[in-house]
This record gives structure tokens, C-alpha cells and sequence, in this order.
């Protein structure tokens, strides 16, 4: 780069640094209204994060932004140079925000914070017509988005880009295809087989020492509490405001031993990969997840493949069985990992189990391509939510707050979201895959605790790179090749024909 | 206001809101910084908060501001209706910013910032030659600052206007000497009279003890847990995001019964000051105290007239000797009001007692005064500090860490902020008096732990106004006059002569 470039470069890092720090202390913002904000400041903090988000926004989209991009462009589209990744990512981020009108994105704004409180009521209520209409407009200012981005093939696509780049529905429909021909039979021989023994698992469960015990997993996983923290909430969440920054919560029920520790797993999972994130990118739009599913898969695989698996509870059931001796003494370890793994379908997706969640998944992408077609009027939501349950799962919500109004996704405008999930999950099974084959005594670590190696391998192959590497990049470099469903479906079957018996 | 006006002051107040969002969301940042901030986020948190204060800074003193204040100009000076106070208010610190270069603010910041390390290492260290060339460059950025922003009769009160406005030092010079020919015959006539016993304030009491019986004691005096709360943190502070969201913090020390809740309530005064602002002036200028002078008689009057008093402990004091009946049960109450109101002269201002806490502000002005005459170098700093303790409170400090290097602000840039706890200790006699004389059984009702009706008269002559109404006009409004020491001079002698015999 020429002294003239750099100065424009330079110029161009201290405007993505401010907006960095904009976008940072909204996320403040935000996750303190979740855990520590008094009930009573709801008011202030919503204009307060919106007056953030907007000043972010709005020195982002600047000509001069704009100028910078242009004087600087022409750099290769791979590299995964400081520089080079900046200047593309930015013109990404940049090129899909400057798409977007002023007074779109106040409509969405708008609409989505109304339909919030409107969803919320409904929810409660178990009163879908009355999120209907909102619903409504949601969906028809998700069309104008999509056609304001632009899109190649089909307007979901220009959705998705926003949580997922490079991935199109037509891919997402032809894995979830080949993903839903296995899966159901596989669900089905599940369901003719004898059920774990789990209620145990119901007694009532010491609050304070959950949290200990957790806090101590986290800390043996290898979650850095110098540069984080672990708080509760209603919700569990991850977010980070800096690399030497990163928030997860979770929350504790005395009638679930494990939701909690799972719930920790997993965001500790997310917030790992943004601990993990070279510092040399921290303030940047590159210090981020480079895609929700590449998120999704190290929060998953942290979950499930480290936290679900027999090597795991090796290592740590005997603690816990000390920690709970009349609740547990009686439980084996095999009956106690069985119970873990329990696979139940059942209508909420957030209490799925590992097996079932992906047709929650594809339930939700199902019906989105076809709000977004128009192919499906928000009315009849509520019928093709219970008729592709029992196809999927074979069972139906007791209501709607139970089924189509479960999640709060669509009332924030985030429709192409969903996808990232099922993804996430896929991916996770052909990132440990790979771990595996780099660490060939990986299950031996686990099952001693030691969770270095593990975290190392994916330091250097995924954390680290931030959104300097795409998700396809990622998955290239370590597969040869780009998502797919079969290491995800080989790992279930393996594991799961060892608790249900041979499945097809 | 006629309708072209009136647009102007709309575009105003949405500058102001932006800039109050901004101002609020950087306190948000320093909240989590001293409370649950990962110790490994220093960096990034102090690079976050100094965007948001630049950006304030900069759309606050943008052209645009000037030339609406300029149409709108010509209001009421005295009115507290809301427009016209907005625009008065904004009208001074606009002025005010706009006098400081962008380079000088750098300056100081960069300063300052650096300044704020070394005095943390000197004082660690008792090294003040350490400190004393950064606190030489900080005297000189002071005097800059003040002949950047003007003054009538001395630098120092371009100043101390920042924090006190309409004061001057000659004004302060006038007080302290009312008020040291008064004290310091009082103080030695309290050496010579018999200590009481106090040294079961410092056996060991249980910290959860300790801030559940604050919390109960906050509740009671109307802190607003739905609009606030209050959390631990090495230093104690209070600070706002908005009217509805006041945060408070203390510690606790299991070996000084009482040092927390004094704290607790010294804070909770600062707090109920914030929360009791008109909701109208949310997020605009005039939702902040009117002068730290008048914050400063809040959190005393609260501390020391309410907390320290015969009644308040008639209330309370079977309680507290019930959760700590070991160590209280042969302890009488008289014995117990007479051992948290001992006088001791002691080297640190945040240990000294209520008498002799005047005393180290004083010396503190005298300092700063000669500093910026320019006719003390900071060399001699120490030696003077030690003599004038000498003259004031018959004691010195051990070391420098005790002595002249116990406080940040400084290091800050703060000269011209010390004089007001002390102003803010007499206007807290003068408006306790006025609370007593319109509550004629005020003692009687803090005895039966009824604050409501103090608490409603602070609301309506001090809270509600914000800065609507200034210090002057407050203190005008309720006594007739300005500030005086007499009122609580007589507080002082009343109060001290039950315990040590009759004071001079």
C-alpha cells in the first residue's frame, strides 16, 4: 500500500473503530437491560440504544465512507491480510447498509419495536390474531428489503446473506432435504424403542450449587473469566463488547439439573470463539463471528459433541454425583448419560433434544420461503405449524403459544435467521469431525478434562481469524469442500444407535 | 414561542438528547468498569468511553448548536419553565465547550489520562516525585483552561465554576475563614475532652449481614429499587443513565460496622436527588444536579444529619444490635450514638469524622489557590501539606500516600472540585434547618423511621428542579439568602456539645 493509501486506510480504520465502539456499548446496553437494569429504566435504555444504533449506523453510511471504499478497493478478494480483509469486509457491510433507505429502516424499526410488545401480549395470551397484523407488515417490509438488497436467484436469499453470507436457499433446501429423509425414520425407530429413565434428573436441584459446579466446567473448558464473565437472565445469551470482553448469562432451575449447564456450554461455546478472535482485529467489524452458523456450530459443539458425550461425564459425574448425592447416588453413569441424551419430541423447540431440533428448523425455513414467495398468507399460519409438526415429529402443540408463537425471531424482523441453527449444528459435527482426525485421542482428553487441545485446534483453525476468513473459507480449508449433512447425520446415528439400538 | 422558534427548539432538543444518550451510555460504561467489568477489558473500556465522550463533545459544539441557541436566544434568565431553561442551560455549557480548543481538550485528556496511572503507582509507592511532573503539566493545562474560558477577578474561578456555578473563590476564601476561626478552637476543645469508646465498631461483622441491613435501611428512606440499584465496588459512587435508572455503589468492611452504611447512605442521597428530577427533563441537561455543591448537601444531609442522628439510631439500633448480638448485646444505644460521632482527627479525608472533615477541604483550596497564583511550585507540595495539617488538626500523616497524595482528582484535572464537600456539608445544615422548620417533628418522625415527609420536601425544593432552577435560587428560595457556615456551624456545636461537654 502507497503512503497515500495508507492514509486512506487509516482514515477508513478510525471510522470503522467509532462505530465499532457505538455498536459495542449498544451491546452494553443491551445486556445489562437483561441482567442488572432496574425495571423501571425500560423507557430510557430502548431510546438509548436506539439513539446508538442510529448514530452507528448513520456515520457508517457516510459518503466519505463510501470515497475511502472506493480509493481503497481492488484488493484480493481471499487475502486474509489486516488490511485487505478490512477494506472487504467493510465494503460488504457498507455496500448491504447503504442499500437500505433511511426510511426503510425506520419502518422496520418502528414496526418491529411495536410488534415486539404486541408478540410479547400474544405470547401470553396465546393470541395469534392479535400478532397477525403486524406479522403482516413484517413480512411485506422483509420483501422490500430483499428486493432493496437484490438477489440472484430468489429474495430469501438476500435475507439469509445477512446472518449466513455466501449461502443460498436453494442450498438450504436441498440439505435440509437430504437432511429430513434421514432424520425422520431415524426419529421414528426412536420413538418404537424403550425411553431412558430421566425423571430423576426433575428432583429438586440445589440452585447455588448448579451455578458452582458450571462456573467450574467453564473454567476447565477454558472460558477466560480475566476477559469475561458469566451472569444470569431470563434468556441465556452471549455477547462481547471487546475480544478482552465477552459476556455469556445463563440461568439456573432447581427442577432441571442439566438445562443450565447446558445453556453454559453453549454460550460459553459462542463466547470462546469471541475470546478467540486475534486482539489484532479487536474495535473492528472484523472482530466478529464471521457467520451465525460457523457461531451456532462452536456453541453446539461445545453443547453436544463435548458436553453430551460419554467422555465428558467420565470426567465429571463423579463430582456431580457429590455434589447431589441423594438425588444421584443410586444413578449410574451409563443411566445418567442415557438420561441426558433422552430424544423426545416435543413442541418447543428450545427444549428440543439433539436428534429432533433440526426439523423444528426446517419446519421454520418451510414456512418463511413461503411467507416470502407469498405463497402463504399469515392466517393460515397457525393450522400449517400443527399439520407440519405431527409430519415432522408426530406431534401437535397443545396452542399457539406452545407452537407458531413461540419465538420471538419474527417479531424482531429477523426472518432467514432460523436457517443459521440447523447449520450451525451440521457444521459443528464436520468441524469436530475434522478435530478428531487432528487429535486422534481426542475423547481420552475429554474424559480426563483436559479440553486444551481441543480449544488450541480450534484457536488456530477457527477463532482466531475472526471474519478476515468466510465461513466457506473455513469449511474449505478444513474439509476440502462445503457443508454438508452426512457427517452430522453419521455422528447422531453412531451415537444415538448406542442408547435407542440400531437405527436405520 | 411562535412556530418557527418552536422548530428550532425541537431541532435543539434532539441534539441534546443524542448528546445526553451519549453522556449517559459512556456513565453506563464506567458503571460496569468499577463494578462487573472483566479486570482484561481496561484497554478497550477506556478506548470506548473516550469515543463517546469525543462524540459528544463534538455534535454538542457543532455550529449548528450556536446557531440555534442564537434564534432562540433572549429567553428568561430566571424562569424554570422548560423551555427557557433548556435553552439557558444549554446556552452556558455551550459557551463554555466552545471556548476549549479541540487541542486543549485533547491535551488535558491525553494528560489526564497518563496522569491517572502515575498517580496510581505514587501512591502505591509513596513516591511523589513520581507524580510531580505530570501534576505540574495539569496545573499548567488548568491555567490555560481557565484563561480560555474567562473570568472576572481570578483564574480560579473560571474553575471552580465548572462544578459550582456562580461561586467564586474569593466568595469560598471568605467562608473558609468564617468557618476555620470557628472550628478549629471547637476541635481542640473536643481533644481535650474524653474519647469515647469505639473499638467495638471494629470487631468482625459479617458482610452479608451488613449489606442486607443497608438494603432494608435504603428501602425505608425511599432509594427507588425500581428506578436503581445499588451494587459493590472498591470506591463508592453514584451515577445516572436517566431519572428512572440511578446506580449507587459501596463496600463493605467486616471490620468496620458502620463505615458501609455510611457509605450506603451518603450514595443513596446522591441517588435520590437523581431519581426525584422532573421525568419531563429525562435525558436532557437539565436532568442532573443543579451544582455539585447542592449533590454533595444530599448525600451528607443524609449520611450525617438524617444517619448520624439521635433519632435515626432510636429507630434502628435495636435492629442492628439484634443481627449482631455478640458483638452488640452489652453495647447501650447512647454508648453506640457516641462512638460513630467520634471525633478524631485523622491524615485521610474519606476516614475524618463530621467536625474535622471541613478541615482537609480547606487545606485542599488553599493548595489549589496558590497553585494557580503560581506562587507554590509543586516541589513544595508535600512540606506545605504536612505544615498546614499541623496548623489545622494538630496532626501529620505518616507519608506522602497519607498526606498529599490520598486523592485522584488531581490527577484528574480536577482543581477547583474540592471546595465543594465542603460547601456542599453547609448547605446541608442550611437546608436541614429549613426541612425542620417546615417539618416542626422531624426528629420525632425519623425516630418511628418515617422519612416520607422529609423526603417529600427535599422533592419539592431541590429534587423536581434538576437544574431548572439554580444553587443560588435554591438556597435564595428556601433561606432568604446565599450560603452561609453559621447554620451549620450551630448544627455542629449543638450536636458535638452533648457528647463532648460544652463547645467553645
Amino acid at each position: 500500500m502507497d503512503s497515500k493509501c495508507q492514509a486512506y486506510f487509516t482514515e477508513l480504520l478510525g471510522i470503522v473503530k467509532t462505530v465499532g465502539d457505538l455498536q459495542s456499548t449498544a451491546s452494553l446496553l443491551e445486556w445489562d437491560q437483561e441482567t442488572y437494569m432496574p425495571k423501571g429504566a425500560m423507557d430510557s435504555r430502548s431510546r438509548q440504544v436506539s439513539t446508538l444504533s442510529s448514530l452507528a449506523h448513520e456515520i457508517f453510511i457516510r459518503d466519505r465512507t463510501g470515497e475511502l471504499l472506493e480509493m481503497l478497493s481492488g484488493t484480493d478478494g481471499e487475502s486474509v491480510g489486516f488490511q485487505e480483509s478490512l477494506i472487504r469486509v467493510t465494503q460488504r457491510d457498507f455496500s448491504r447498509a447503504r442499500k437500505l433507505s433511511p426510511e426503510l429502516v425506520g419502518c422496520i424499526a418502528e414496526t418491529t419495536s411495536k410488534a415486539k410488545s404486541t408478540w410479547i401480549h400474544a405470547y401470553n395470551e396465546n393470541d395469534f390474531g392479535n400478532f397477525a397484523d403486524d406479522l403482516e407488515k413484517i413480512v411485506d417490509l422483509c420483501l422490500q428489503k430483499a428486493e432493496a438488497i437484490g438477489y440472484e436467484e430468489h429474495p430469501y436469499d438476500a435475507l439469509l446473506d445477512e446472518y449466513e453470507p455466501d449461502m443460498t436457499s436453494a442450498q438450504v433446501t436441498s440439505l435440509f432435504e437430504d437432511l429430513r429423509a434421514s432424520l425422520i425414520p431415524m426419529v421414528q425407530a426412536i420413538q418404537e424403542s424403550s425411553s431412558p429413565k430421566h425423571e430423576y434428573l426433575h428432583l429438586s436441584y440445589d440452585g447455588d450449587i448448579q451455578w458452582d459446579f458450571g462456573m467450574e466446567i467453564l473454567r476447565d473448558i477454558g472460558f477466560d473469566f480475566q476477559r469475561g464473565r458469566q451472569d444470569m437472565s431470563a434468556h441465556p445469551f452471549s455477547t462481547s463488547f471487546s475480544v478482552n470482553d465477552v459476556r455469556i448469562t445463563t440461568r439456573v432451575n432447581e427442577r432441571n439439573l442439566v438445562s443450565g449447564l447446558f445453556s453454559s456450554l453453549h454460550e460459553a461455546g459462542h463466547g470462546m470463539y469471541e475470546q478467540g478472535i486475534d486482539a489484532e482485529l479487536d474495535g473492528t467489524l472484523l472482530a466478529q463471528g464471521t457467520s451465525l452458523g460457523i457461531h451456532e456450530s462452536q456453541s453446539r459443539l461445545w453443547e453436544n459433541q463435548v458436553g453430551r458425550s460419554f467422555p465428558f461425564w467420565t470426567c465429571y459425574y463423579r463430582d456431580l454425583q457429590q455434589r447431589f448425592k441423594s438425588q444421584l447416588g443410586n444413578v449410574s453413569l451409563n443411566d445418567f448419560y442415557h438420561s441426558i441424551n433422552r430424544v423426545h419430541p416435543s413442541p418447543v423447540r428450545v427444549d428440543a433434544d439433539e436428534v429432533t431440533y433440526n426439523l423444528h428448523i426446517m419446519l421454520r425455513f418451510e414456512i418463511e420461503m413461503r411467507l416470502i414467495e407469498q405463497k402463504l398468507s399469515v392466517r393460515e399460519l397457525p393450522e400449517l405449524w400443527m399439520d407440519t409438526m405431527q409430519d415432522y415429529l408426530g406431534i401437535q402443540p397443545e396452542n399457539d403459544t406452545q407452537g407458531v408463537l413461540q419465538d420471538i425471531h419474527w417479531a424482531l424482523g429477523a426472518i432467514g435467521y432460523f436457517p443459521t441453527y440447523a447449520i450451525g449444528n451440521l457444521m459443528s459435527a464436520q468441524i469436530f469431525s475434522c478435530a478428531q482426525n487432528a487429535i486422534p485421542d481426542l475423547h481420552d482428553q475429554i474424559a480426563m478434562g483436559k479440553f486444551h487441545p481441543l480449544r488450541q485446534w480450534l484457536q488456530v483453525n477457527i477463532f482466531q481469524w475472526g471474519r478476515k476468513m468466510s465461513a466457506t473459507q473455513i469449511l474449505e480449508r478444513l474439509t476440502g469442500g462445503g457443508i454438508t449433512a452426512s457427517p452430522w447425520l453419521e455422528y447422531i446415528r453412531k451415537k444415538y444407535s448406542v442408547i435407542y439400538g440400531t437405527l436405520p
